[in-house]
Parts: structure tokens; sequence; C-alpha cells
């Protein structure tokens, strides 16, 4: 299923020898139309990676004929000589598809600052093009994994009929806005490019946007969602975007259970705030803290580190009105001890932070993970 | 020496049984005079103990005769009958030594959530009182560690022959605007409150200010600055300020080298910044980056972490002008790779990043530690 459970869709994912061993690490993911209806979000991160660059100006155009993913090297961080590499990387899928390169889309992820092994890497899109099938979609998440540790996809069916599905990687660096993450959803509504762009950036903004796993944001991440409007089915729009928000949810949730060395999957959910804007700046912050991170990894309901936190921000907030709930117990009351911390029942796996401001009527919920020795030792060891 | 180095003070350090066991937990500091100006620095957090609350308004009048401080509790987070505790601590201390609660600053480290055992605490003022004495400095500086492994003081004899003393604790929430530590720092020149005042903000800001261990920032930092005149000497501001600054600086490298569970020392050194401002930022934000801290506790020198952390910041740079060296290899020269990574000696504990970018004249260096499986395990299992 993956991408090419709608309609229009092939896709292959096959080795190319880009990583060492026998691994996939090369995608392809081609739309056959009717419509190649496309948009784009990208890594707010300054740094861009080259197939970043090169896919924000495809994107701008509102048209994607395909996508090529390669794993085993971001491509980032080296030069016009890595831009000359994603171009030509383009270049080779318009020539197999017999199409237009400003209308290939190219996403890298893995190891930055050095180039890619280009030779294999053009070599592997003719040999991904001839294994291109409609049921390729398994095959191409599996090609985009670094240290994912299993493969992310989802799929709905909309009203009349229409289909959306998706693939995502990304296990580290999940943070704002985006994560370490490659994502492309496809659909077979018939949608605008217009259209598109309006609703994947609201869906990004309440899903992926909203995990920060360690803070750190990623040089490459990108979110495609095209569409071939092969279903013939024009969706109702607000239905439409309810439809890609569950997809990207779903994406997120199994990229946050997935995350690097992490024990807990905690969700801050920041309620009572002033502004959406709040919630999210102390949800975000709140899911930053090192020492909070560390204490729910040792099941230690350490209210006090999670008011330290929300001290650090502008939010609008009393002190003295702060409460904060874990698991649902109360245990911080008026910013001081609340409900006795014994009852806190910190072993599950799922975690709820709660923290009401008191201040206004507005909510956020950022997701994040606890910190680990694991964690430590996957990033001192890998080299990423 | 510590504290009572300069002429004018007494300190005590005892054990009141506010910890559990028998380690000192209660430190006195005195100040003779013949002048009581003093100057202090208190955390940005908004979310201000017991403690910090009460000593700004102790020294908005510019002048303190004495400083009581314990360990085994930070008596945040504990409401109105927190502040009577702290309230209460300095009435004990004024009647003790015959003199006026409103020149007593209090200050508190350790869980922060937790009523502090009062009646204890009390008690251990008037010991503390009886063993006040000129060679006290080394049990009060004894007396504020927490996880700290070792003591923190520090001297210098100025122009003149003034003394400057000060202790300070903390080993962990190393971040701005200060660290999670307590520091008093003493002398015997005569310096108005005023003058104290413009220095120690000037001299904090580049030392204790540019520690940041894991981003976290504490409910209770507080630096204190107090001056007997007992030496009769009139400093050389500007002398005084380095004097000064040079204590902070002796005192704050000794909190990274103590920073929990850490292997190495970073010093993440911005050269090339549009702004002073600008070099602070790139510095912290390297400084806080998870996967950054982790490569250089694996000896990995992996700038590419560096350039997406540089990535998230708005300093004035360009991607493709960036350069960083570490430990004085330059790895990264245009935003690309340059010299041979291999060239990189990672073993040694002191390390150096240096940071490029390209913007102008301004520089900052910031300090921070590696991250490791022995801070997650230290911040998993001691509840603080």
């Amino acid at each position: 299923m993956s991408v090419t459970a709608p309609l229009g869709f092939r896709a292959a994912g096959i080795a190319a020898g880009i990583k060492s061993g026998d691994a996939r690490d090369l995608a392809l993911v081609v739309n056959d139309g009717p419509s190649r209806a496309a948009a784009g979000v990208f890594t707010a991160n300054r740094v861009k990676a080259a197939p970043v660059l090169w896919s924000q100006q495809v994107l701008a155009g509102g048209r994607v004929r395909a996508v090529v993913l390669n794993s085993g090297g971001a491509n980032a961080c080296t030069g016009p000589l890595g831009f000359q590499d994603t171009h030509a990387t383009a270049e080779k899928a318009a020539a197999a598809l017999d199409d237009s390169a400003g209308e290939i889309a190219v996403c890298s992820t893995g190891l930055i600052g050095e180039r890619l092994p280009i030779d294999a890497l053009l070599a592997g899109v003719d040999v991904a093009t001839a294994q291109l099938s409609r049921d390729g979609g398994l095959a191409a998440a599996d090609a985009i994994r670094t240290t994912d540790t299993v493969s992310k996809i989802s799929f709905k069916r909309g009203e009349g009929g229409y289909m959306v599905g998706g693939m995502a990687k990304g296990a580290g660096m999940l943070a704002p806005a985006l994560a370490t993450m490659l994502c492309v959803i496809t659909t077979d509504a018939d949608v605008t490019a217009e259209q598109l762009d309006a609703v994947l950036r609201r869906a990004t903004r309440v899903t992926f946007d909203r995990l920060d796993s360690d803070g750190c944001m990623s040089t490459n991440d990108t979110v495609l969602l095209l569409a071939s409007g092969a279903s013939g089915v024009v969706p109702d729009l607000a239905e439409f975007e309810k439809k890609i928000t569950e997809v990207c949810a779903d994406l997120a949730r199994q990229l946050l259970v997935d995350a690097e060395g992490a024990t807990k999957a905690i969700a801050v959910e920041v309620v009572g705030a002033a502004s959406e804007e709040d919630a999210v700046t102390v949800g975000r912050t709140v899911s930053r803290s090192n020492l909070l991170k560390c204490a729910i990894h040792g099941e230690d309901p350490n209210w006090g580190r999670v008011l330290s936190a929300v001290g650090t921000t502008d939010a609008v907030f009393e002190p003295d009105r702060l409460n904060v709930a874990i698991n649902g117990v109360w245990i911080c009351r008026g910013g001081a001890a609340g409900d006795d911390r014994s009852k806190v029942d910190l072993r599950p796996r799922n975690v709820t932070i709660t923290v009401d401001l008191s201040a206004g009527p507005h909510s956020a919920t950022v997701h994040t993970t606890d910190l680990t020795a694991a964690y430590v030792h996957e990033n001192s060891a890998y080299s990423s």
C-alpha cells in the first residue's frame, strides 16, 4: 500500500549500492496522472541540503511527475558539486521516464557533508525505473530507512472513494519545523496544487511540526503531497484536509515510537494558554528539557523540572497559578506541590504531562520522548 | 580561603540535618564591615524560588550583612509557606547577629517542590553563627554542594593589596542566564553598591552566562558580591572589574569541569560574527545540540551537526561561507567538507569547536560539555 495505495502511482525500492551492504537505498515514486498537482513543505533550517534547494524550485511550479529518494547520504553541505549531483539525478529520472527534469523532485537522507556515490545512484535510477509497479510502495518505504527500525506507511480512504497513501522515514532529530524526515503522501483525488499547498501546510503544522524528540533540526526535511486525480473524485476540501491530517498524524506517531533509543512516548499537553502560540511554545520548551526527559526515563514524576522549563518561556502565566498533571494526577497545583506524587504510575510507555497555564482557553500538544543512555550510545557511535 | 580570603568576612559550614546523613548542608557568610555594600544577579527563570524572591528585595537596598545558604532543598515551587520559611530564616540569622532581617540574603539549592525542614534549618543557623570564623570559607563552600563532586573556591589579590574571594556550587543545569548555581563573592575593597552592581553584571555576562551544559535553567540561580571595605583600598574600577571577572571565570570553569556525567569540556568559539549577540546565539545553539554533544562524546568530529545547529539560528551568515574547525583542524570550509577529518584528535578532555560565520568582526565563546550515558543515569536516578 503506502504511496501506491491511490490510483495513478507506481513505485520501486532497490539496492543501488549507495549504502554499504545490500540494503535498499533508492526509491522512486511516479505519478502517472492524469493530474500532476503537487505541494511540498521543507526544513526551516537555513543550511539546506542540495535536494531541498532543488525540490523547492520544482515544487514552486506546482507539478511533480516523480520523486527520487535515497538513503545512505544526505547530500547536505556538499557545495556546488553536491547540487550538480542532485541535478544529474533529476535529469537521469527525467530521461528514464521521458519527461522533464523540472518536474522531478529529489530527496536524500543520511550522513551530512559527504558527496553521494553518484554513479551508483544514477545507475540505480534506471534499475528502479524498470522495477516500477503498482505494488512497489512497501519496497519504496523500506529503501528510505536510515536508523529507522521499521518502515512507516499509512493509508486512508476518503469520502467518495478516493485514497490517500503515505510513507515516511525518520528516527531522530524530530524537531520543528519537521523532523529529520522524508515523507511522501499521494492521493488519487482531483485537487489543485494551490489546494494541496494550503492543506499540507495546515496538516503538517499540527502533526510533524509538533514532534520534538531531541530539539535538533535537519538540513533535509521534506514532506511532499502528490495528487494524480486518477479516482476522478473531487473531494470536499475540509474532509480532504482531515484525511491528509490523519495520515500525517499516523506517520508522525510512527516516527515518534521509533525515535532513537527512546523507551517512553511523552505527550506534553498544554491547556489554559492565552494563545495557541503560547501553548506550542510551552509544549516545545518542556519537550526539550533534558533534565525532565531523564526524569521521565527514570519514572520520576519530577514536576519541578516542568515548572523550571515553563519559567524560561515568555508565555502568559503567573507562577503561582500553574498546575501540572502527570498521567492524570495533579501533582502540582497553584505552582506548589499538589496531589501525592506516589500516585503517579510512570511504568507505561505512553506518558502524558499536562501543563495548565491558567491564562486562557487555548491548547496544543507537543510529542517527545525520554532521554536514554541508548540515545547517547546510538548518536555517539553513528556518524549521521 | 574562599569567601573569607578578604578582610572583614567570617563564615561557617555545618550539618544541620537538612540533608539525610551527616553531610554539611548549611553555610553562613557574614560581612563585619565597615561597609556592607552588595550587589546580586539572579535567575532569569520566571519561576523563581522563595529565596530568590526574598534576596532580590534585600539586594534592592544595596546592603547585605550576611548570607544564609542551604543545600538539601531548593525551596522552589513551595507557595506562600515556602516564602515564610525563607523569611523566618532571615529573621533567625538577624536575631543571631543582632541585626536587621532586611539585610540578610538567603540562598537554597536542592530538590524543587518540597518544603524545607525548617526547624532543623533554624536551629542550624544558631549553630553556624556560633562557629563563624575567619577560616570558615572552606567549610561554607563544602556545605553548599549538591551533586558537586568537589567544592569550588577562588581568590585573587588586587592592585593595592585588596582581596577577592569566592565560592560556588553547581554541577548541572548550567544554562543562561546563570547555571543552577549559587555563588558568593567577597572583597575587602571599598566599592559602592552601584559600582558593585555594574561590575557584577558585566562580569557574569561573559562568564557564568556563557556556560551551557544542558540548556536547562534553574529556579534558584544567584550570584552575590559583597564588599566589606576592610582593606581601606579604593580600587581602580577597571582593574577591579578585571579581578571580579577572573574570579567568576575561574569558578565558572570549575563548574563546567564538574558538570554531571561529562567527559569533555567543549568550548564553542564563534568568530566572524556580525555582532557579539549573533556570536553568543550561535555559540549557545551549537552548545545545546544533543546530537553534536553525543558525537563529541563518541570522539566523532561531526561538523555536519555543527552546521545543522548554526542553520537554526537567525544570525547573519551565508551557508556557503561557513567554516568549522574542531581542535584546530578546518574540517568544513565554505559550507562543505574541508581538511581531512581523520586529522582531528578528539581524545583530549578539552575540545574547541570554532565556527567562522564570515559575516563580521565579532566573537564570543560559550562553554558546554558532552552528553553521556552517565548524565542520563545521574539525572534519571536523582530527583533534584
